[in-house]
């Protein structure tokens, strides 16, 4: 199964901004991606102004032309619409359009990104473009798929312009139906903030005190999906004129605007740009979640790297360059979870503008670099890793990612600042990485019923039905693990009654009598010898057994972590912030409790699994500075060689070993 | 004497926001207000646009429903003017009253508080609803006092709209007279400022350096005036209807934009909201002074705890939940200040809106909770205290509590930023509270002579008058304690002729020649073993003596504390930041010298008396882990029972002894 | 060879702003000037709304008062305009020249400073009030200079209202010619910013993300230019009515909006204000480094102190007062660097205002005050340095200084927030002045041949032309020192073709491969024992050699330091950031191998020399605790008592020596 009708093995390559350049480059440049191996390239994604220099005037040359070369050199298009960068002319002629921040501030020209996403202006145009090129290039043997706008939602998502507040109001009036629905859902009662009339209705701009919560909720629902219908105008407008797949480039886990949820049912295939968090050093695991993470939005379906760096980016506070043999485990880590393509941002580091300081395929040192050299190695590399593309990755334990406990626990006016969905993702994830397994991410409403093991790490806003599905894997069997602060809230922010955790009380066997956030550095014990931090719970038991308890803190005496027998299967809750080894063995416990096979690798050994019906596809990565042994046998994929007991991945290396599935 | 005319006993109760709920839980929730002995309830406070929901159309059925239901059941009503929650169609209709924040940001709808307390649409609105209720209420025999507004300051205060600019102007007027006296009390000969006419006078806002201290701090005062005039406005439209007591909520020494000592001569008793500022581990010394400070506003008359939580708040960094009795020592230390009445903010809590992770009287999971059984057993204390109401505190030390100065100190360009009014007044009032001494607080004009002790800590800002009115208590007297850059300026922010500290150069008996601000980790030796930091004054003695010299710093060898004899009286000047112990010894030996008698109780004991013409109340509160002694004999207001020698307080305990008076 | 024409000696005052007194006080002021031997003092500087109090309606009476007075008393007149304080009816006329910030925030009037620079209506009245005080004083005798303005640049400099965008647009079209031109050297066809028409070109106001770096870079060069115009049109405005000397006050380091190497060009001699980062300890060093920037920006003119202060100031978090001789030691550290006048902000001390805590020669505590003393002492010794005057300083090391390296560096999406031109070049005069070495500044365009060595610190902007310059200087024998991050762009911020640096790989005989920032707090080890931080590089040799390699880090075992052979002469290279002992162990080796005689002096005594044809003044200032030994023979020209071998500077003190020239 590929994802370009047609091809086979994986795809290599990345943007390309070839109008920066003349002529006589793009020639060289070409022959280079051929050294290299690259057989896709994205093109044309801040070309607006080049293509349309006047509004309605096109130029279409430039694009002939290096499509032209390209499809000589047999590679592949991925062919960009320009929406992300409005020309200068747009913005001088509607400034109604330009967008503006919520503390009212009207942003202008001269960086990147769009305007107003509900300017009609801005809707308009970008439907001419697209149709444009659509109608242009469409039959072109070498477009192969259509990459619409650049990073939806970066670097601007949300603007308090009139034309959103308007669009706000009719999203609202299409959500509610009434005045009186919306009053309610957003508890106007309280504070006197009651609407009488829809265009009583702002948009939650900065004002003296906190904005109503279930206000600011939608008003990002209201700017994803204000988003999305620029994307799906554009897409729409493309399918008009092919079939080839359409897709946008996302920010899986790195994009606080987006419900990539909804977002991914939109595109053909699942396309996702990555970038370091240059000085974290756990880099490997935060990149590993990302992949996992894009993996589980594309669901049965391939997806893609559509960009990383070769080295280091240019935006960051001190940008750390990727040392050697960093690059290839990045690009293979994201192969070993699934993705069909390995993609860069961008083939020719620029000499001007805003990224010249962005590392790229080829340095400004050109081809005597370390770079190039492995970039020449990774496609190579690549080309005999053919046998993997189309290959499925599987888990049995999952992560609820809920993108809108992630917006509603962000708001203002929570118990504790050290509340975050998002950080407690993280330290589950990498507990779980650190044990060598491999995890889905799960929407609160999916199917869980094939997970053995399901964790909701402080999932504070849980909507009835989500909950009710969570409870009714439970029931069915399941074991899911609840840290503290979740299933705090429904779908508008709202407590439901009765004491906390509202619509998990019964899963969960407890009740929570009061929250009891922890001083900045408060410590406290837990009867097994752990340490929590940041939050703990007066929980009072119902069905539940304490686990653990407290041994000080303002819950001394009480439960700290609690197992609950739901039907045929088993309720865990944690009630305080673990972290490192104690959440290392408490994981360990739960997935020993639930029958997981856990074999943890050697500290710093990424090891996953790709597989068809018949074949298994196992990479090991080795992020350690000491070799470490291959646990399975087979073939080493690159080499064609024979891996036996006793082989083992040099230090900063990887392996791939194919072998039979049982 | 009570405040309620034909009350006794002490008040119990909170905000009510029965608008939130149906009337079912009305009914349920004043079967429960009776269950905890709760005696009033403050409701309307928030309910403008359910009262007029479009402009100039009244619905007070509500009002009458909820009302009517707890005059039944015998409860009292503190009826709220709503005017701290203009609808949205206020909003709506009168965009030219948005406030305006200082760097020009226009502030949206959605969350609480206030538009331009200068704008005429918004007085007028207030005034008629207000005038409305009080026609239709204020002979009910339920309604027993009124609450204006919600706490006039908070969220917003000073707002730069052009409303406010065009009243500043008038304000200006009328304090000034003439351009001429403006011009030279803001000194703006300097940089050239000069006026010369009255619109070119704009407010203080955001400009290229520091702005005009002087017409700062005059736009900080007359803010406090444009608020006081909407306060009297409502104020007066329901005294044309009523006798009962009329106030507001302040927030005592928690609000930097209100000048209570003013606005305390408008109210008809003085009421307070009190919070904790919840990571701070000395909350009930500051809580204790909040309440001192609170009643030494209402002078000779009653005042009452307005607000209070019964554990957490929702607004803080980390919002720290308060533990088993804590409640009950906060209530009843209020009480023993003086308090009349423990109100809550709220009865039942939010399910929705901004403030429903806020604790309350009746927390989401019920009445099986804690808290609940805690407000229960208050509600019965309080009962039982009901002989304490209306008896009286007093003090024979002093602070002196200029607002002035503290807004004038923390105007930009001073000294050093570690300088500070309430930072030093804090730093006193807790060596004073350590040592069991009772604090008034007085505003520079007092009458000083019932103190012993008058300590003025960084009184920054001196009036030439208020200085004489010092000067005259020590030459009659009275010992006076002055801590470093007090009299620094006079009421324009002037520094008066010659050396500083101008105003208190004679009383002081030293001049000083030069500020010598330290480094941010700087500590200096002085003569008797203390540390100082922060601060430190190149002292030239004229009649002072030298109490301690400094062994090293910017001033080694110089004076760093002074004692000078001043007619019949002593004072004392200290030049450095003393803390901890430091302090505590230096304000013992100025007590001892005074003859003033100390008897520090066991750390973490607070004990304070009221009393009436014949009899004692000592309150015993028990801050620490382990039980105390109690030092008197008498009757346990509460039990009933005798308190003999060997009776204790238990840990986190509270007694209050009556005994009669000597 | 004087900058009055026909005075002689050094000149001794300060800023006087005798609007803020009564007449009585002037005349104390003038006979408190005289005892304290002050013979300049400049007026007028914020006087506008005084002479001209309502537009065009001028009043000179005050001015012609007071300088008659000063001229009566011999007191010569530096006479300023007062544009730097329009006055308040101007700012009510013309609200469309209120300043406008980046993020479009309009300031407010009521402190300080000048509204746009653009606008036509403050240059028009501008140049009126400067011609109207030429046609009146230009005659005056006792107006010896004229001081334009004050402080240009400070407290605002870059403007973005519309009369500056305009400004701006036009500025450009006289750069660039073409849009075509100026589109490419803004590198537009990146992200898609390219301009059709010259009205589409925007201030670089805030936008979604960076802008664009070029367009940056241009406004800043445009701010810097317009700001020049408004001096020039008052400077021309009073030269047609004299030939006295005109300038305005630098603030040389210290600014960070003024391309000074221009500005310098258009003064008739450089004047500079200098005053301490309160809380640093290595003021004298900054403070030394400030008057050798000045000097050198005067090149072969004479130059002088328009202002410092007495002790503390009164803008910083915490103002550190000057202790004894410090005033002293802060004023001859100019003289000796070649300034021929110590002048103050302010004489008399402000008592209202901004100002107030600001010290001034007449402190208000008056004239008992240590200060004054001091004041008076110096004006002595000033006049017994009479010979000094006019003399010269001459280094054999240069600093390279590009201001516009600075503002290119300081602009976002740098590879590392550590990369600082300004922080490298505060790190090697550091190292110079501890070694005693006289080091001069230089513009990259500068005639290096006269340098015995040459540093160029983070020169990270050099245009083509002026690498050639410095790639001459060593080919023909000079010692060049380069560290890190130099070279790295040309004037428009674009990167050169080939490996970096650009233009430094031929001299430097080598290229970077890539750039190796390090963690915030990383260090690595380098082979001599050093330790570098915040930088790396990937270097590849060439012709140099490796002095130092790294011993780990991310180049580990790569070269650190290099040194290359460039014709007949040397070029070092550092790739990190070395500092304290490290760097003055590197740089010692580089003066060692460059033949540059060090004779370090003992630590903190500061010496340097003056000189005329035949005479050598050298100044022996102490900073330390301890006496030092004057090293050299001579005639004490304070005392005039001969200096021999073993004659001392006391601790703190200062010694002019004069000897014969060699």
């Amino acid at each position: 199964m590929s994802w370009i009708p047609g091809s086979k093995g994986l795809r290599y390559g990345g943007d390309y901004n070839p109008e920066q350049w003349d002529r006589e480059t793009w020639v060289e440049d070409i022959a280079l991606m051929k050294e290299a191996g690259v057989n896709l390239v994205s093109i044309g994604i801040f070309s607006w102004v080049v293509l349309e220099p006047r509004e309605g005037e096109y130029d279409f040359s430039f694009l002939d032309d290096i499509i032209g070369l390209l499809a000589d050199a047999g590679i592949d298009v991925d062919l960009g619409t320009p929406t992300a960068a409005p020309p200068a002319w747009f913005w001088k002629k509607y400034p109604t359009a330009h967008p503006m921040t919520r503390d009212g501030r009207t942003l202008g020209f001269g960086s990147r990104g769009m305007v107003s996403p509900s300017s009609p202006e801005y809707r308009r145009a970008t439907v001419a473009i697209a149709t444009k090129l659509a109608e242009r290039y469409a039959q072109h043997p070498a477009v192969v798929m259509w990459h619409v706008h650049n990073e939806y939602g970066a670097p601007i998502s949300d603007s308090y312009d009139d034309y959103s507040v308007a669009a706000f109001r009719e999203w609202l009036q299409a959500r509610y139906g009434t005045l009186g629905a919306l009053n309610r859902a957003w508890g106007t009662r309280f504070w006197g903030q009651s609407y009488g009339e829809w265009d009583e209705i702002d948009a939650p701009r900065v004002s003296a005190s906190t904005s109503n919560q279930a206000q600011r909720l939608d008003f990002q629902r209201f700017t994803s999906d204000a988003l999305l219908a620029c994307f799906i105008g554009e897409r729409d407008a493309i399918r008009a004129f092919t079939d080839a797949p359409i897709t946008t480039n996302f920010m899986a886990t790195n994009c606080p605007s987006i419900d990539y949820w909804k977002w991914a049912q939109e595109v053909d295939i699942v396309a996702n740009d990555h970038y370091l968090v240059a000085e974290r050093t756990d880099n490997h695991v935060l990149l590993a979640m990302d992949a996992d993470f894009t993996r589980s939005l594309a669901g049965s379906r391939p997806w893609i790297l559509m960009e990383h760096s070769t080295s280091a980016v240019n935006w960051q506070p001190r940008n750390i360059a990727k040392r050697a043999g960093e690059m290839a485990r990045n690009s293979l880590s994201h192969v070993a979870r699934g993705s069909d393509a390995v993609m860069f941002f961008q083939f020719r580091a620029s000499r001007f503008g805003a990224e010249k300081f962005h590392s790229a395929m080829l340095p400004h040192g050109g081809t005597s670099t370390r770079i190039w050299n492995e970039v020449v190695q990774l496609g190579s590399d690549l080309g005999a890793l053919e046998p993997v593309a189309g290959s499925r990755v599987t888990a049995s334990v999952a992560i609820v990612w809920s993108i809108e406990s992630f917006w509603a626990l962000d708001l203002e006016w929570r118990p504790s600042v050290e509340l975050g969905h998002r950080e407690r993702i993280e330290a589950f994830y990498s507990a779980l990485w650190g044990l060598g397994v491999t995890v889905d991410f799960v929407h609160p409403s999916a199917d869980l019923s094939g997970y053995d093991v399901v964790f909701a790490p402080s999932l504070y806003l849980l909507a009835e039905a989500d909950a009710a599905n969570i409870d009714s894997y439970v029931s069915s069997g399941g074991t899911l693990v609840v840290s503290y602060f979740s299933g705090i809230v429904g779908e508008n922010d709202e407590v439901p009654a009765g004491a906390s955790p509202g619509a998990l009380r019964d899963v969960l066997g407890l009740s929570i009598e009061e929250f009891l956030p922890l001083y900045a550095d408060q410590a406290v014990a837990l009867s097994d010898g752990s340490t929590g931090s940041a939050w703990a719970d007066d929980i009072v038991l119902d069905t539940a057994v304490a686990v653990d308890t407290y041994v000080d803190g303002p819950a001394a005496g009480k439960p700290a972590v609690t197992r609950n027998t739901r039907g045929c299967g088993t309720a865990w809750y944690v009630s305080t912030k673990l972290t490192g080894d104690d959440l290392l063995r408490f994981v360990t416990s739960v997935l020993d409790a639930s029958g997981v096979a856990v074999d943890a690798p050697p500290a710093g050994l990424e090891v996953v699994t790709r597989s068809t019906d018949s074949e298994s596809f196992t990479f090991f990565i080795n992020h350690a500075d000491a070799a470490a042994p291959v646990s399975i046998e087979g073939t080493d994929v690159v080499t064609g060689e024979p891996v036996s007991a006793g082989s083992v991945v040099p230090a900063g290396g990887v392996r791939v070993v194919a072998s039979a599935r049982p």
